[in-house]
């Protein structure tokens, strides 16, 4: 039921039937012909759904002249299909090639004609061999893409040392015709910055998600392993055609039920489907998995019996998955079990079960997200205190892997003190591309700039230039293992990530993965004109509305630096006003730090101290309130309400006049957006605007809330002409969201 | 992304270009034109996917020359668009029709050329009312369909006392194209012999459904009332088109937020998109919500501040929702709260809520699915003992909802006694559409001859005939009120039911809610004409699967009377051994009762005494183990392990032959559907076929543990030819499933 679709499917298509009167005779054989084709057309099937399920992997026709000299170029595909990974390489051109230029190009086993498309390795095809071409420093999944003369005849070539490379190369090629590049010369060279690009569900085996407001989890685990939905499959691809390399299936809070042999069937059966994209499957483990499956008394890392069942199961998983990634663990955290539950440390904890996966290639991933029950001074230090004693410690094939900031995806925050400080560990970089603290699905929040932000921070640990990228991709302290997570936005939803825009965030995720200092703003060009149109009439306002949409978030949410204001437990809408529970950590009132003084947290010398967790040029600057970026002013310091900013107004003056900012560009995305009616399909622009529609609304409330309640501390009035909130404190204080998507089970 | 599409998209479509040398010239123009038109067909996208979404309503081209006919037919469309209503059938039929005959119709004010199709009321459309069409007796939702002369036109007309009479007219119009029958003398009179036609959503709140194995809850709480999904629009036409008016949006086992006004505001925005399709909204209310968000201290139904706080609340949900139907309660049952709690009756409580609603025109559905706390010597007879001594004392706009047996939607039971024992109530049958204890969704087995058996089953309440469909449908007792519900198999899965064939369920069940005579296989008939094929070569075979597959579960879960041996708490495989746990009556062995002596729950005279609570010629029958239907023969008789059946085998016997039965049953499903391999689309015939392996699976598996069981209390050998139990006993009782879907949370 195409539900958008409500007019005649065909409408006068065959009117000339009702004409009167005769024909001459031979417009007679032409319409006799054209009666054919036209009964042939009214028997094709109405437009596709744009319904977001094709991602930005549309290949939707080209306009006939763009689409006529891309034939030219592409009119012969020579590509083996001797291994899977060859098969859906193949299959993929032939999808996207013949989708987007009405037509697939015929196969052929070599080049006999002008327009080849030679796609392979030396190895797979001679052709390839024979050009001679540079293939060192492509690694094993770099490729590159080259306008060349094979048997002198043009020819396109995608080449690679390897199937994977291959297969990027070819999406990449794909990319530049849904981009209406020109490919007349083309001579790119690519390859990964990040070895490990990997995706992380937070997916629990009832199918719900944690942090997930994309619907259930994509993993139908009753079904599995005997129905391998063929989503599976575009899950793949979609992964594939930005260069994620990994998955890891489970929830970090883990259940030790997926190390049992049931589930590790279910595993199995989807790492199969994964493994011709390059794909490899990782678990979550649990650290006591050991006590709950295994029987055993302990699950201390210095116990024989432990380690023997680690390796032990670690065995049994490679017999199933000879490509298993390995583990991400979440220990000693938020009431995980950990080593420290041992007296040991989190690195005698990895390198056990580093140990265990080393024989097999697999690596661990153990995340440094921690903080003890016990209630720290400061939560931005723990992650760092805990850690860095360890460096060196680790064994060669463990990642620790560092959420972006020190206390938990918040809109902004400066990038995490433990990059640069770790120098012989490699520090894996933790994104969120679920917006946990960003509205959830309903905000249009594009996370590129904020990815890009934290990437080009500069840790100054090996001087100016050692940005948080250069610590990621290893290339500063020439670590051969690097890697890049993101919590994954992707549910059972039929757009898989709740909006049509989420789907940027995943996109961009894979993109600067794979090359951290690629560009938020080229990046969004890229997917809008995939995902939406390549008519520059859409690209460059929509690409305007994305650059602007993370700033508008922070603005309307917590300004100036403010952080963790969100819901309790579901961090859906605004509470400054949370307080008391078990934790003074899981409050508001512990980040915000509002007197009738002032705001803001004193992480300085004189506070807290955690700024001397950054080098010191970094430590410097987030020390003096008048060095800060305004951006991360109250992360920082606690600051009179009447000191004045760089705008020259006051604080409680600049706070207010943010977030309404906020909320006025949310406005102007909801103008530009009206404006692009008919220039992008109904069906999605309906909803986007919908969408936008409870943007606003909650960008208004969370302006009215936050100064309705920071004014019982400051005291001061608002700004001239600003409008005073719309309920009552009360009010905003009593609204309660009891089942809001994605809390914690 | 159409993923199981890997071939060219229009494989050769262009080849006349590659052609060498020239064409002459005539031709040439030919060519010409060709070359526009393929060029425009290579720019229409690619076939739409058969995932199922459209359901029953697919609206598929028909062949060349039955649409021809049709055409002729249906040239014009004269259908006033005043109300929503109108609206939506308008658009209904220019959907089908534009769909199955390549064009839609032209519209018209008025017929003036042969080939109208006349659809409104004598007072939306004039020329309706001169037609002077005899409409008494078709009520508020009947309608009529004839083949007429108009203005000495040959037209015809869809004809109705209301607009809703004319939306089902219209859907029923369009089956009879989408079915290939012929249309050019239509007489036909169709009005529901049932008033309420009711979907039973299990639905939390968090949007987890209760039975459920579609996914989730189709109602997307979190984003509504801002975000109407599209399905909602989609799940309306469905259920339109085979007559349901009415949905419960909410779990029986209530949560009271549902009644909060913030829920309320989502309630009315679903009821809003609902109503143009004739579709009331109701809602679970759960008994104590003047105590969970009412502030009171008791929910007694004869206190004052109760009945004010419900009457209240009721008239709160009328001003937002006029057409409001009323409520669906489930007290003192399971542990629900209800009326005797505070020492009154399921009457008292009943009342209290009729009262409420009554002067909006709204009924309660008050469920006699009940039993105490406290242990029943028979649970089967206590809904019986509970409602009967109270026929008479429930207001005139209250039903009673009874499920069609009484245990709880087992693979097959006799009829309820309740059914002809209150007279003076109007009762409403409860089916449950999804498959609780029937193999979930994978398990292909169609309701339709189920839910035959049950309506066509003879009470004798009031002599000979007094079927379960006549008291049902109110005639037996002279009721006004009569009902229909089904627990709905829907969900966010992309086919709506978990699988293709359950969607059978779905529209077999509306279409005998509307006439509890029709027929299961004629119905059958008609989804899969129009869900997979109208060839009779698809036809006829999948019909006798279906018609099949309802005694093959039977067979190989619960043959010759046995009941509820499923799996603890999720009910998934088989469990015969399930002993203890805090109720006799949530355990296997309470109701199979199997001993070295014999197997089977004496309900006769002599036992439980079940068998009299019903009328004489029945209970007659029931008693006698030589006389009870052998389907139902351990259902009331506990029987010697070497007693004779009518086979003649001993009861060992012929319980193993039943069992392997019901999986040889599924070996030649699978056949047959293999079968089918080319004449049904890839997509769908792939995921039935797997479907359809896992179900042969788990027949397997059900026969080998229940055999296994069963055996050590006979002691006797398997008979002649009977293959053993794959596992030891030992295996199947250590099968665990934490996470298998739809338990109760």
């Amino acid at each position: 039921m195409v539900h958008t679709d409500r007019r005649p499917r065909h409408p006068g298509a065959m009117s000339a039937q009702d004409r009167p009167g005769r024909t001459p005779r031979p417009q007679r054989a032409i319409l006799a012909v054209l009666g054919c084709l036209l009964a042939a057309l009214a028997c094709l099937p109405v437009a596709q759904a744009e319904d977001g399920y094709e991602l930005w992997l549309r290949y939707r026709p080209l306009d006939a002249e763009q689409a006529g000299d891309y034939r030219a170029r592409f009119a012969q595909l020579v590509a083996p299909a001797q291994t899977d990974v060859q098969r859906v390489t193949r299959e993929e051109l032939v999808r996207g090639l013949g989708g987007m230029l009405g037509r697939a190009p015929t196969q052929a086993q070599r080049a006999d004609r002008a327009g080849a498309l030679l796609v392979g390795t030396p190895a797979s095809l001679p052709a390839i061999a024979r050009l001679g071409l540079e293939l060192e420093g492509l690694g094993d999944e770099g490729y590159l893409i080259r306008s060349v003369q094979a048997d002198g005849r043009a020819a396109t070539v995608v080449a690679a040392n390897t199937d994977a490379g291959a297969l990027y190369g070819s999406f990449h090629l794909l990319r530049l015709l849904q981009t209406g590049q020109a490919v007349d010369a083309l001579d790119l060279r690519e390859a990964p910055k990040v070895k490990l690009r990997v995706l992380n569900h937070w997916d629990d085996l009832n199918r719900h998600v944690e942090r997930g407001y994309s619907g259930q989890s994509i993993w139908d685990w009753h079904r599995l392993p005997d129905w391998l939905d063929p989503r599976y499959t575009d899950y793949a691809r979609a992964n594939a055609s930005i260069g994620i390399n990994g998955t890891v299936l489970n929830n970090v809070n883990a259940n030790a039920q997926i190390l049992t042999p049931m589930y590790l069937d279910k595993v199995a059966a989807l790492a199969g489907v994964l493994r011709p994209y390059g794909i490899r499957v990782y678990l979550s483990a649990r650290f006591s998995a050991p006590m709950e499956i295994g029987g055993l008394k302990t699950a201390d890392p210095e116990d024989p019996a432990v380690r023997r069942w680690w390796r032990a199961k670690t065995d049994e998983i490679y017999a199933l998955i000879p490509d298993f990634g390995g583990f991400l663990v979440k220990a000693n955290s938020e009431g995980q079990p950990g080593p420290q539950d041992f007296g040991r440390s989190h690195a005698d904890g990895a390198n056990m079960l580093a140990e265990a996966v080393a024989p097999h290639g697999g690596v661990v991933m153990w995340r440094a997200f921690v903080y003890s029950d016990e209630e720290p001074d400061d939560r931005h230090k723990q992650a760092y205190t805990e850690f860095v004693p360890h460096d060196g410690e680790f064994r060669d094939n463990v990642l620790v892997q560092v959420k972006n900031g020190a206390i938990d995806f918040q809109p902004r925050e400066p990038f995490h003190p433990l990059f640069g400080a770790m120098p012989k560990t490699p520090l894996m970089m933790e994104f969120q591309i679920t917006k946990e603290y960003l509205g959830f699905a309903t905000h249009l929040v594009y996370l590129g700039p904020m990815y890009e932000e934290v990437l080009r921070a500069d840790t100054h640990a090996r001087g100016a230039g050692s940005t948080v990228a250069r610590v990621v991709d290893g290339s500063l302290e020439g670590h051969a293992l690097s890697g890049i997570a993101g919590v994954a936005n992707i549910g059972s939803d039929r757009n898989w990530s709740g909006s049509h825009f989420d789907q940027a965030n995943w996109y961009v995720f894979g993109r600067m993965a794979w090359d951290p200092d690629a560009g938020a703003r080229a990046i969004a060009q890229d997917w809008v004109r995939m995902t939406f149109s390549p008519d520059d009439a859409v690209v460059e306002p929509v690409v305007g509305m994305m650059m602007a949409s993370h700033q508008a978030a922070v603005d309307y949410m917590t300004p100036l630096g403010l952080h963790h204001l969100m819901g309790r437990g579901h961090h859906y809408g605004p509470a400054p006003w949370v307080e008391g529970g078990p934790r003074a950590d899981w409050t508001s009132v512990y980040f915000h730090r509002a007197t009738k003084d002032g705001i803001g947290f004193d992480r300085t010398t004189g506070g807290s101290d955690a700024v001397s967790q950054y080098a010191r040029p970094v430590a410097e600057v987030f020390n003096d309130p008048a060095r800060v970026p305004e951006d991360f002013l109250l992360w920082f310091h606690h600051r009179p309400w009447t000191s004045r900013v760089s705008s020259g107004r006051s604080l409680w003056d600049e706070l207010v006049h943010r977030y309404s900012r906020g909320v006025g560009e949310v406005d102007r995305m909801q103008a530009t957006w009206t404006g692009l009616q008919g220039r992008v399909d109904d069906e999605r622009h309906h909803q986007v605007e919908r969408f936008l529609a409870i943007q606003r609304n909650e960008a208004q409330w969370w302006r009215d809330a936050s100064i309705a309640y920071f004014q019982t501390f400051s005291g001061l009035p608002l700004p001239a002409g600003e409008a005073p909130p719309a309920q009552s404190l009360e009010y905003y204080k009593a609204l309660e969201f009891p089942h809001a998507p994605g809390d914690t089970q």
